[in-house]
């Protein structure tokens, strides 16, 4: 058996993984000069969230790239859309635990977590959503994202119907399918570079 | 043995698969009214393409989405890179191809076939990229592409290293990763959706 | 925006694929003198095609293989059966591209191309044939050769009797089988040779 | 612990698996009568082996299909080869295992034995080919031939050129592809078939 | 065609690939003395199956490893169950088949050509399972132990509803993902460790 | 944007997914009374870690089988060893995030957590330990310990090789074996049953 929790705070620290010491990507890749869109874009970040999500640092060696990423992420997870936004992270964590990604799954694991109000669902999406307890809407939600992900050549008529069935409109099967595509992108561009996310996010709504 | 091509054409045609005559995709989404920008931007396509590609037209339910999806499509498809223009197509269709998109196999394999002047190079990169013929460059460039979309968990130091082995930047690593990954998003939106091709594209440079 | 293709035969070629060029497969294999029969096959195969397939000249090292060959072919393909010849091939390239077989997949793609008088068809075979527009008998059809192309291990009665329910007899389900089984052979000695198609299928039936 | 094996004897069969109380195949085909060559054929088989193998059972609703089945499969297990016919069987087994083919790996499993004189190498082919000591000629040959069966897309010319380097000609390398393309063909076809080995096999040569 | 069986005897053997005649596992690991009960217990193996089974031997390093070992097995494979015998050893030779272990499938394939006194349903389970003629009761539970192998991450309630469904308790399932779980382990240390079976069990049962 | 997480605790509660309002596994098995060791072990437990573990409950219906369960999980995974308990417990995780176990990941998550004081090492374990920074033995380990966890099959001399050549004794590679072996065991039993880990694990040295 292993000691309590509260000893554990006296062990030496084994090494340093903190991802914050260290390079936000393998890549060396010379930062353009934020432009005023985007400088005011990261002062919004730092006083919303109190930090600069390092994706978005690893995007500063080209504006056009930086813009067009910031467009479509915040069109997708924060526009309108009859998907509340806990449920397009979820999507994001279940996509990204297929993909095995660990960027994504600390920075929108955290936001599983803080929308929900319930750590252990933030936990569930990262290990495998199947032992969630979800609503039906829920889990018809991330078998099509999962599949799409997994073996997007399967997908077919059915695959929407059970959506519809589920009670989600053709527009809100518009919405599953890019926030389950656009994840698979960011898991990807993760992965290749070797993304390293903001320490902070460990500790949140924990 | 199968007679000879031209007395094909006096067969009946078997059934009505062009694309065409069909809805773009299996959604029913209400149209919204073009931006003055994505007016302009149809009207180029029409004087360039000579049609617009539908996945423009899949897109005009949502001026937002519309817009983000093509800032991103033209940075990364057709802004300067360290890949030429037909080498990111080549990414484009040995993703799709294995992904088994057909909306992007068609419409990526005849820019592939446009852009090399040599219709068997598209073919190839819709079958089987491994039988091509290939630069040291180009098979490093889509193995590591393929790869980051079959299992991208493994991707790792050694796979940028080879990419750096061959010529690549840390720049065009980036760029590739990019565009395997935008690939991999709008090949799930297409199966997501069932997204048709333009007919036009089957013929082009053959 | 890529340009016209009326443009793109003003590009200078970018490299020969083209597989005339080269040798039919990557191995050394002395020819022998062709049988009498085979001779006339071959005179054949010139008049009603207009060319020799490679596969023929690639078993030409050995007669008894190349007559065993020819006589398992044309039984399957073009024996009478329940099946008609297009159903036949478009098994084949179903199987095909799920094997990604280059040869077989330019080959017989373009058989379904001409015996369908539509194009897109035998595009479809190559790229998903889940996003064709099936038959339902079509579709069962394909659905069993290929899971009995990627699974055969799981194959069971329950996956006659959907082909039974589809309307086909008994002996159809064998030329089912014997069809898909004859390219999964042929798939992989064209794979483990580097069997290179002739360059005519290409243009045929486009 | 169980009990020794000599009490096993006088427990009472549990329920009848015999294949030979039962129907070859799960399909209802009308036999035609025997040609003549196929008559005398199956006499050399009783004479030989002492009967006929189900395969060649399942096959007589089609002399056409069964000469060519025999044509076909006698010049690649029996005609001289730089491959010995134990060879040849140990590819069959390997071949049949990866796909998980009752019929080929009790017939084909027996062959081993018999040819071998070594009853263990026989189930080592069944059950797992790299767990047995073989030399690096039969290993690169294995390797080549379940390689060529679970990813027949992968096969490159490195993959010849180990074969080559274990000191295989050119014409090996097609007798190795054309033998293990074979049994998956007729692993396919006794799959999908549902067909089932004489019992004579299972005691032969343990 | 091969040889009659009965003039396989006078073939040379081609090499000696007797297990007995070798390292019981590919380490070279110190054997421990054996406690009072653990000579008590080899005692017994002698006694009632003549021979000490070689994966007791690998264990003999270490009595505490070796006591577990046994304690865990005797308690899995021979307690009272809803299960017989049989069955647990059907689930641990379907499960073993799964993972290509070689040492478990020639113990516990004899186990099962004893227990049943059915040979080929030895061979089935080892060869293909869903071949065998089993019924309901035997295949819901294999169905099970195979998934929960093949990926436990799928396994829910609908699967256990699926054993409920064909008579299965509660605590039946239980014993069911037990055995099944247990082979897991012990083919992945067998895997591990090259562990070789006893000759002995070749012969045994057929 | 997300709000910052000081705001997230004045949201209302999504749902209650807390494990410990819930059954412990999907199946109804009746308790038996502790004998006396387990009723001091468990006492032990209570004392040590605060709470009994989840597991050992989920075993109470049979004292032999929880005692068999004890002493092997005892002797694995804090028996003295040439492995470091962090070592044993990221292995456990490493196994459990392939096989995606909700309850070992969590239960063994926090171990690794709190063995290394490094929240992150963790949560590397969970995702994808290909992107923690290693030593080359934990790699080693590791990716030993992953393969044998999902192609026990492909396990070969090599790959005991390269864990002697990172440093690890026969007896190490042991028992990286069978720490590899009892998870492959234990996701499975916990999938199988739907195990559900204590709530406390959730907040353990983050």
């Amino acid at each position: 058996m292993r000691k309590r929790n509260n000893k554990a705070s006296q062990k030496p620290r084994r090494r340093a993984t903190a991802d914050d010491d260290r390079k936000i990507t393998a890549l060396n890749l010379k930062p353009e000069e934020l432009t005023p869109e985007m400088t005011s874009y990261f002062a919004k970040c730092e006083e919303k969230l109190g930090f600069i999500p390092n994706v978005l640092k690893a995007y500063v060696f080209d504006m056009a790239k930086l813009s067009a990423f910031v467009a479509m992420y915040n069109d997708l997870m924060l526009a309108p859309s009859g998907l509340s936004k806990l449920e397009r992270e979820m999507i994001a964590v279940a996509v990204s635990a297929h993909n095995r990604c660990y960027y994504c799954l600390v920075a929108h694991g955290a936001a599983v977590r803080q929308l929900s109000g319930d750590p252990p669902l933030g936990e569930l999406m990262v290990m495998n959503y199947r032992a969630a307890r979800l609503s039906p809407r829920e889990r018809a939600m991330l078998d099509f994202a999962v599949k799409l992900t997994a073996e997007p050549w399967l997908v077919e008529e059915d695959d929407r119907a059970r959506l519809r069935g589920a009670g989600f409109s053709d527009r809100d099967i518009w919405d599953i399918a890019a926030v389950a595509g656009f994840f698979n992108m960011t898991n990807r561009i993760a992965s290749a570079t070797d993304m390293r996310p903001n320490s902070v996010y460990h500790g949140q709504a924990r």
